[in-house]
């Protein structure tokens, strides 16, 4: 299958279809000579751009925390409300899961038995900025209220990554479920799980 | 590494094995050959008791599938209070996610990319019996009381789904929450999210 190369970004192309590769294959049962076959490359053309399969994998989880940060925390950053930079943080998070295009590379971010050390090391710091991110803005939300915090900006935070990140196992954008509505109810449960407003 | 075998549920043990091996060597990078010398079998042994690696991932879920019967679902569907069923079945869904032993067949019953065919719709029709049995419980619920239903039973069904089965990603029972603590904080989070009710 020839791929069409993106010659301004090209290892973020060959992020995308190692990650379709790896989708289809496993970690572990896709080798680098699979991979350079579906990116058009040779083995070497590969390794000229990534250094093992290890690294490739890194290099697709950072991938993914790089289409996060800029397809939603660099977004929502400046939102002064609260309540509002948390409902857009939902929304645009979502959005990103259920783009088909970042399917692939959304079930490998969570994937990470196969990362190991140092690499597994990184790609978690990244991912506790976002929980963290998520944490401060639930506890700045309950604190603009007159309700006690029913819950820890931890807890719930953890509740709403489930949430979502659970989509790809169930949701199909061409599906009975529109994105708006699984949107707008999914943020509406979100608001009243964590302050009992209706 | 030896194991002690069940001698009246050998199946089950090796399912047990079996998906630690999955778990950490990837189902495409583990071979039956891996399998049979975790389970202490030799590998016309291991051929003896499933008949190939498709059908023991296949058995594994299975097995899966069995745990929450057993675990949750038997022991909540004569309880006559829809929302006390609702209670229940979250708490025992929770218990059997975060239960250490049961860890790597949890993790492998949401990694069906790799069954295919026959197998695949077997699984998937217990896995939607179960997301039935969900959907009618919170529907009743949402019956017996006066708020309007904020949100279809469907959609409030997958985002439990995730809450829970996303535990696995990040909660440690030798962590700082305690589970008793999780699952009533979750709990709390789902009605409220559901019915709007402090």
């Amino acid at each position: 299958m020839a791929h069409k190369r993106d010659s301004r970004h090209p290892l973020r192309e060959i992020c995308r279809t190692a990650a379709r590769v790896f989708y289809d294959k496993g970690y572990d049962g896709a080798s680098m000579q699979d991979i350079a076959e579906a990116v058009g490359l040779t083995k070497a053309g590969l390794y000229h751009h990534v250094r093992s399969k290890d690294r490739l994998l890194f290099e697709i989880m950072n991938y993914g925390m790089d289409i996060l940060d800029e397809a939603v925390i660099s977004r929502v950053r400046d939102i002064a409300d609260p309540r509002e930079r948390l409902r857009q943080t939902i929304t645009g998070h979502i959005d990103l899961v259920v783009r088909t295009r970042d399917l692939e590379i959304t079930v490998i971010l969570h994937e990470n038995r196969s990362l190991k050390g140092e690499l597994r090391r990184r790609i978690n710091a990244r991912k506790q900025e976002y929980i963290h991110l998520l944490e401060r803005t639930i506890a700045e939300v309950q604190a603009g209220t007159s309700v006690p915090p029913y819950i820890t900006p931890r807890l719930a935070a953890f509740a709403l990554l489930g949430m979502i990140n659970w989509l790809y196992q169930w949701y199909r954008p061409d599906g009975p479920v529109k994105e708006a509505e699984l949107t707008e109810a999914y943020v509406g449960f979100f608001f009243r799980g964590l302050l009992g407003e209706n």
